[in-house]
């Protein structure tokens, strides 16, 4: 991408220091901007102003009507401030953008960069989609874009990509990157809840977004594969061209089916490397419980990482949440601070994107009432490719309804969702069918 | 530790190119020595020669009788000596020491950073025994070591305590970080085979060393501990200060008393910062089914990282082999190859190093015969202050034995270990009785 899509209203402040100057008054301390004062914002100025760290000191906090958020506990000589220019004018060193979306998101960080002062920002949707623009932008303007805090809040996944794991040729990821989902199908689990109940919960407690489409349907968490595709396997890909799966219209009685083959239920992102192919998805699985990504409470996340060379490797802990997402900025800011160094970028590959694992399904069916029988149901599989494995046991619960649940041999996406499609017109059929592809071991 | 305890046999090599030439020289393309080609080091040298990765170039290979190591697919261009020297002389700018043991490995460090290369290294022995002095002789010599290989193989450990989770007060390890011992652990419960034939089968399968020693008894784990502690609590500690309890012992039997109590048995290595005090210990423990340390299979590592904001975070994989710790390697090579720069060394502290830990125990007495009473192993505890909390179920396949299994109450392991050397002393008493504390949740 090209540095002139920059939006033309992004002008360059009056002030704006030279790039080797500015270094070397990073060296001797590190003035952070805060932009945005909310959860994460909080925590990370707790971080820094609780117990100070060498090297790094918060110097503004930039948020509308300021007034209202004002702390005591921030030292007297942080600048509380609503008008960007400032900041964008003044000394920091380093921005933290934590309003997340994005716009204006993308508006203050390219400001930013311009006015010569680094970034750090927890911001995924802003990284995965206008991350390569932005990159491009930091190096031309000799300053560095830090984002570990954009996937899995406080497990250092990034970090791991682009270091410890950076001798390995990386082929393959399974996650739990979505906190709001995986809350709410651990408390469906856990006490039976429905759907819908589960949600409000987890709204009530503040931590799902007003509109938590985004977590629910998936796309929040394609925004943080697609990062992990990039740093990890270096594969050029826009979160949109993930397949994507909702989590709604599971049902707590799936979590029964879903415990006779072995298996929990959780919002799953995978990608792969197949050739000149890269698989990428998020979706409801049925995930064994011999995986770790089964293990995953709450808010956790969690990460599987496999390399050529070293196989497996877990990576755990809190997801989201203030203080977990804090330790990601303020490790960041320590990076800034300690090395002032240009890491090169790594040339990115492109991919043929693809939705298409092909994989075994747990499928259940609400029929209208006891007496329609599996046959139908069995026969509008076959006719479009999908055969059946066996069929489950009908859970205790699940003795008042008319459910049917079966699992088929592996199939294609395609053929399977064609399949829900034709069997939901049956006559039958009461609701569309729930269709959970099985995480192969 | 001063540089003047460094050993007076080193000399500085006839040819030391400046520092600032070498730094040039690196950035456009980083010259690689590997001492020892064993497991590792071969290993190492397939990542780098199968497929070429930008800025980096295998130039040597040193090892003592190299005609018999020598390998064809190893480029014709890579020079195979046995004469240090000459790789002292050269224009390598980073050698790996795959070496093991003490020495002559410190004496090759110090030399490398002395003719003004910068070193790599998987030595766990050597950077926790000599860590901090070799460290010193890097900064002062202008060059780095890096030694991400030397805990936990593939599983990037030291680097997310350097950085990803610098930004956060880490104050608690727990870890399985010694393979062969949980290779032994995990054949024990499977297959019901008993220590002996666990340990032959392993060191036939060639993960033990020959002399499994250090392995068992907890030696190698502690410097990992220490180099753990080192890092990511900034406590000076040294292995030889950590408290340790051998693997052996343990009977087959013991895993069926520990499954009824819901957990498994692991060597594991904790440390944990409680005022001044740093609590740390390597032993054979309960771990509950919960805790990710119990999921930990054949040569499986796994580390429990507590922090202050993050809470727990879980790093599992493969911490042994060549393949995983080759990985460690290369990505080290990388980090040296991208960025020359320094970071600043971070203040240690001292800690009063104690194993301390308050824990509940398991307790096993194999009596003479079955009509010994559980009143006299009782009354034995409770004498040096340990109390009982329950009296284990005798497993099926205990009938045989005159097996005595108590669960005590939270206790010092000074308390418990009296104890136990008392009870040995009873003449009822077969064989000295197996404790193992469990690993709180």
């Amino acid at each position: 991408m090209a540095v002139s899509t920059i939006s033309p209203r992004v002008e360059e402040p009056a002030k704006r220091p030279p790039v080797n100057s500015r270094r070397q008054a990073m060296a001797a301390g590190c003035k952070v901007a805060i932009l945005g004062f909310g959860t994460v914002g909080k925590a990370v100025a707790q971080v820094l102003c609780n117990a100070p760290i060498p090297g790094i000191r918060l110097a503004f906090v930039f948020n509308r009507n300021f007034e209202r958020k004002r702390v005591s506990w921030v030292p007297e000589d942080v600048e509380w401030t609503d008008d960007l220019r400032q900041v964008l004018a003044s000394d920091a060193d380093v921005v933290v953008e934590l309003a997340g979306g994005i716009e204006p998101a993308k508006e203050w960080v390219e400001q930013a960069l311009l006015a010569g002062k680094s970034v750090v920002t927890a911001n995924k949707h802003l990284m995965a989609v206008h991350g390569l623009e932005l990159l491009q932008l930091a190096r031309h303007t000799g300053q560095r874009i830090l984002y570990g805090a954009s996937v899995a809040g406080g497990v250092p996944v990034l970090n791991a990509l682009e270091q410890g794991l950076a001798g390995d040729r990386l082929v393959k990821f399974a996650g739990v990157l979505n906190g709001t989902c995986n809350y709410i199908l651990s408390n469906m689990e856990s006490h039976g809840t429905p759907f819908a109940a589960a949600l409000a919960k987890v709204q009530k407690l503040g931590f799902a977004e007003a509109d938590p489409s985004d977590d629910v349907n998936g796309v929040d968490a394609s925004c943080k594969l697609a990062i992990l595709a990039r740093v990890g396997l270096q594969a050029d890909i826009q979160p949109e061209s993930v397949y994507r799966q909702s989590i709604r219209g599971i049902d707590p009685i799936d979590f029964e089916y879903a415990h006779q083959l072995g298996c929990t239920i959780r919002q799953v992102s995978m990608a792969e490397i197949k050739g000149k192919t890269l698989r990428a998805a998020v979706q409801p699985m049925l995930v064994p419980f011999s995986s770790a990504l089964s293990r995953t409470k709450d808010n956790q996340n969690a990460l599987i990482v496999t390399g050529e060379h070293g196989g497996e490797t877990v990576f755990s802990g809190r997801g989201a949440g203030g203080g977990p997402t804090a330790v990601a900025v303020v490790s960041d800011l320590l990076a800034l601070a300690q090395n002032s160094q240009l890491t090169p970028a790594r040339p990115l590959h492109s991919y043929r994107v693809s939705g298409n694992f092909s994989l075994r399904y747990l499928v259940r069916v609400r029929l209208r009432n006891q007496s329609d029988s599996i046959s139908t149901i069995k026969q509008e599989l076959s006719r479009n490719g999908v055969e059946i494995g066996s069929v489950l046991r009908k859970p205790k619960r699940s003795k008042g309804n008319s459910d049917v649940a079966v699992l088929t041999k592996a199939c294609r996406p395609a053929d399977m969702v064609t399949a829900i499609r034709d069997m939901r017109q049956l006559p039958g059929v009461r609701q569309a069918p729930v269709y959970l592809p099985i995480l192969p071991n």
